[in-house]
């Protein structure tokens, strides 16, 4: 019997009997409505089987989101050292993407030999005399704001190894620009004001930036070293940096750390934690304490104030901000004469700096201290316009009195980190070594007085919470429903698979007077927060809107090759492969070229069908491409070795996808 | 109030009065039954509220895996072009694990300048006049086997783009070598023989291996290019390939694909498909057909039938097998005069090539015929004893008569690609262009002859199934329960987020007489194919199992410190740091060297303590480390730039994480 016999055989077969029989048991019925066939006690049959307890199966009903339906928020949450952003759904907490920043991905091909994104990860490097980096930190995803709100348009993250900030369109999730601070070498954390105006950014390290060498013994480290504070302007149509509009302000060496933007009655105010007001330095081999030891001597740090709305205008003066590196930077003494930075002790070694919807109060948690602080706005502004001090720091920088600017403690339990909150005035913290989440309320207008600041609920996590989050927390627009821990250890919470263990994302219902937990999700790479957004606050696109599109630059790509106009043009020792990619094959398929020629790849995607990504997997040239449905990616190598090097679509994209292959032909020299 | 009156005051607070509120609310009470107390309603209220169907609620009850329990399996799913392999728990399809093998990632600190690790990546590239390889193409994980079941020990993936082989411990789950084959660039697939004595690897692409400079004009492709299957010894210790005790087999240049090796009735036996039997190559810009019109002209392909136990008494004898390249290689006409090697007929364009678990029958699924093919191994052993051929190809090698090796043909639907394996006697085949997975019966001994080789059932599948698979599936012992189809597209079946959309993971319940589709699961990277192993088999570490121990080589590190014996020491301009990590400091934490110095940092973390994985991430010169409990990792840098780089744990470990830090200071040259 020949294969075309069989194939008709068969084709009566299924379009017959086996069809029929297919139908008839309900093959292919995903939605079928078994349970009402065998009755109501299909669901108690599950439950008892697996053993469930009622919260579990709770837990299971309110969690699953059916097959081809969407979770109702999206969870961006920082990869930390794997220098990207993760995506979640909620409430499933299924992965949903990854999105690469700043370390290479070559599935993504990103930083795998596209020429776009190597030109965004070596601009935003350290430059002469480093190597281009190819990983960084990062810990807090940002999403852009308009009035205050997520506009679903931008989400950033800096770089705690590098003092850079990293720029992501949220119309085709990818990265189109890492900008490298100077005078900064690392940043723990950087936002968005209110309306997106300015990235703002603090170091974490301080460094001596104006010593010659930006080198200064540790000995000198309270003269030298410095810390910083930059306020980037944010071009919003491009999705870059602007320098020349931006400024720095000088911070003493102390480690300044997370930060928020004030709003309504804290507006144009900025406030940043600090650590190591001790400006210990460690030297633990030589004698001296560890920096743990000496980090934790005093009792209070200090809470940074700063009117960056008057620092913007005092920048403007060439006067007041010598420009250092391309930037302009208010010295701290000008700061300080300028009024334009204050400080509120703060309980030592602080986490986090949150701020309530309306912007009335700072909530700030010193992890050694058993209760988060609220600052009251009106009281800091009265402190400043009374300056009512209680002394200055060792720069200068005066020093507001604590009674003076506190409005209350929550007592909370041990470790408080980091504060957020719902929509319906409840304040939500994450308690390290008590391994909780404590809710408590807020205080007028969100409760009346006698209800406020009151812990009302506590809830267990699995192991040691660092941050939490909430849809729309730290915005005007808090949606509440879900709080998520994300925990830093999980120990026995999964199964064991090697040494390093996942961290643990904790979903937790806060929709009724008593918090639940839901379920326990491992992650990969290290999530330090996150941010949460209703899915239809987002509208990216789902295929490029126009044909041979550079995704680095958001426009029409000047390499992109329409259909038909495929060519090989060689330059002296250039090759230029003007190509396109369509199910099922590559024109050229055959690229032939001499040993050391150079050679350059223009690919573009000419589908314009959802989902139909092409890759360009070039064997020995260690390159990668991702080509989405009308992007235009480009590569480039010497040919250094001669030999024959096949290149294949990396993403299964159709059934004669395993013939979807070409040759690079590398001729040898001749010899003598 | 100070702070410390605060405290005490907070303590009083939190023990009493809150405490007892806090229980009082049954905070905390994550297991408390509420579902009890609030009446059996609980469930069917919240299924109406998210409009849950009876199958859907179903669904969630099945695939639950509640807050601290375990899965039942655990998935091991290739990244594809992402270079990794993936690890899910099943039923909840949670991601557990991402391994890095071919690509780096810098939060594991695998090729992010940790120095064993990059030495396997170094030697496992194309070598001289090439790039070392940050990225790979995996596809197929493949479990160590003993006695044709899984034993929980190594899993190995093999790299499309680059002809290599990558060996992975289930201890930590770390990749221990990249083994790049000789005589060969390109490898879809590699599999284990049935107690892991070989790796056996077959080409993708032909190339003219043996040509000068391994170079040869496309035109010579019938007499110059070959393919290749390799028979890797593998040295099941120490996880290493021994290439003098492996040997090869030239192939003709068609495509090899995937394979599967004998036991039972099969044993000593191994089945390879292919493609491209028309030794299509393209063209299309200089006039020729594409390579997916020109592949696609016959009406079969091969499967390649190899006497693999006899090849390798073959190898030994150096008259029949040259070495080249460091390998043994039997020429193709040697292989078919020593009776090596024979051909079938197969329907063209084949996937698949799977066995059923007592190897009676292979399975064969040519993508454009509408049914699988099942050979009968006694048949095929009866047709090689007889020499019962229909002709020979153009190389001489034995076609065996089709008729005489087919056992069955089973009806499946449009686009059949590959089959897997329950514990009950059925087959299961995805089926690409109908979108569905269909189960069929497997022939005698599984089922009587009346109820054989029948499709049974079908379900639909979203969408573009490439691979699916089974627990336990082409071993010797399946455990059934569950399928999952590991489809390539996803279209519009999770929300948008970009041009770039996941592949969807569905996990099909197959306990029952009819399938049932319980989930949809969006994925990172590029599944291919996966094994699925019930999570008891694994016995991983947790920890180190001494302080100290290199994780490549598998043995306590000549580099280790202990505590107590840190250590900075200069022997020219090298310096060489031999130093301790523990919650919360770095011993040492300030290292001065001199611009131009050779660095080498030897860090070796002192806990014993699960989880208590410490990070080294160092400002500027790209390099981060994950040192995990009782592990030593090794960085090295030359001081190019002077200036100050501070390093830190990016591990959070401990309440005074934030204060892990160090120094490395870098002092200028002296000028003139």
């Amino acid at each position: 019997m020949t294969v075309k016999t069989r194939m008709l055989v068969a084709l009566a077969f299924v379009a017959g009997a086996t069809l029929a029989m297919l139908l008839s048991t309900g093959g292919g019925g995903d939605v079928a409505p078994t349970h009402a066939a065998v009755g109501g006690n299909a669901l108690d049959d599950i439950i008892q089987k697996r053993g469930l307890t009622p919260d579990e199966a709770e837990a299971a009903l309110k969690t699953f989101v059916p097959p081809g339906k969407f979770d109702d928020f999206v969870m961006f949450t920082s990869g930390g050292h794997r220098g990207s952003i993760l995506l979640y759904g909620i409430p499933s907490m299924r992965m949903l993407k990854e999105i690469p920043v700043y370390a290479a991905d070559s599935w993504q091909g990103w930083g795998q030999g596209e020429a776009g994104s190597e030109e965004v990860l070596a601009k935003g490097s350290f430059g002469t005399g480093l190597p281009t980096q190819t990983w960084g930190d990062l810990h807090h995803p940002q999403l852009s704001l308009t009035n205050g709100k997520y506009d679903g348009e931008w989400v950033i993250g800096t770089d705690k190894s590098a003092g850079r900030v990293a720029i992501i369109s949220l119309r085709d999730f990818k990265t189109k620009s890492i900008f490298k601070i100077p005078n900064t070498d690392s940043d723990h954390h950087g936002l968005f004001t209110d309306n997106s105006e300015y990235i703002i950014v603090s170091t974490f390290f301080p460094r001596p930036y104006d010593s010659p060498n930006e080198y200064a013994p540790i000995e000198d480290y309270k003269t030298k070293y410095k810390g910083m504070v930059s306020f980037l302007r944010f071009d919003r149509e491009h999705g870059r940096i602007v320098p020349a509009e931006s400024f720095q302000i000088e911070l003493p060496p102390y480690f300044q750390d997370l930060s928020i933007a004030g709003r309504g009655p804290s507006d144009g105010y900025f406030f940043i934690n600090s650590m190591n007001v001790e400006m210990a330095t460690g030297g633990d081999l030589e004698g001296k304490p560890p920096m743990e030891i000496g980090a934790s001597q005093r009792e209070m740090d200090y809470l940074h104030v700063i009117d960056w709305k008057k620092a913007a205008e005092v920048a403007k003066d060439p006067a007041k901000a010598k420009v250092i590196n391309g930037m302009k930077v208010i010295s701290l003494p000008t700061a300080v004469a300028e009024r334009l930075i204050y400080f509120v002790p703060e309980s030592k070694s602080p986490h986090g700096v949150d701020l309530v919807p309306g912007g009335e109060y700072v909530i700030v948690s010193g992890k050694l201290d058993p209760h988060v602080t609220a600052y009251s706005a009106e009281k800091i502004k009265k402190a400043i316009a009374d300056q009512n001090f209680e002394g200055k720091d060792d720069f200068g920088v005066p020093v507001l009195k604590y009674d003076a600017c506190v409005e209350a403690h929550i007592p909370t339990g041990l470790g408080p980190l980091h504060s957020v909150f719902d929509n319906q005035g409840n304040g939500y913290t994450s308690c390290f070594l008590d391994s909780t989440v404590v809710k408590w309320t807020i205080g007028p207008p969100y409760n009346p007085p006698e209800k406020a600041w009151k812990a009302v609920d506590k809830v267990s996590v699995h192991y040691n919470i660092g941050h939490l989050q909430a849809p729309g927390s730290n915005t005007r627009k808090p949606w509440g429903k879900y709080v998520v821990a994300l925990n830093k250890w999980s120990v026995d919470r999964f199964p064991p698979l090697g040494p390093l263990h996942p961290q643990n994302l904790q979903l937790i219902d806060v929709s009724g007077p008593q918090m639940k937990l839901l379920s326990d999700t491992p992650t990969i790479g290290e999530p330090h927060n996150s941010m949460i957004v209703p899915v239809e606050i987002l509208q990216p696109w789902t295929t490029y809107p126009e044909t041979g599109w550079d995704a680095v630059k958001m426009q029409k790509s000047e390499h992109a090759t329409q259909q038909g106009q495929e060519s090989i043009k060689r330059d002296g020792n250039t090759v230029t492969v003007n190509g396109t990619v369509v199910r099922s094959h590559y024109k050229p398929d055959i690229v032939r070229v001499k040993e050391g020629d150079r050679v350059i790849f223009n690919w573009t995607n000419v589908e314009t069908a959802r989902d139909a990504t092409h890759g360009f997997g070039l064997h020995g040239y260690n390159i990668n491409l991702s080509i989405d449905p009308g992007a235009t990616e480009r590569a480039e190598l010497v040919a250094t070795r001669p030999g024959v090097y096949p290149y294949y679509c990396t993403e299964f994209c159709s059934a004669l996808h395993m013939e979807f292959t070409g040759w690079l032909l590398v001729e040898p020299k001749k010899k003598g």
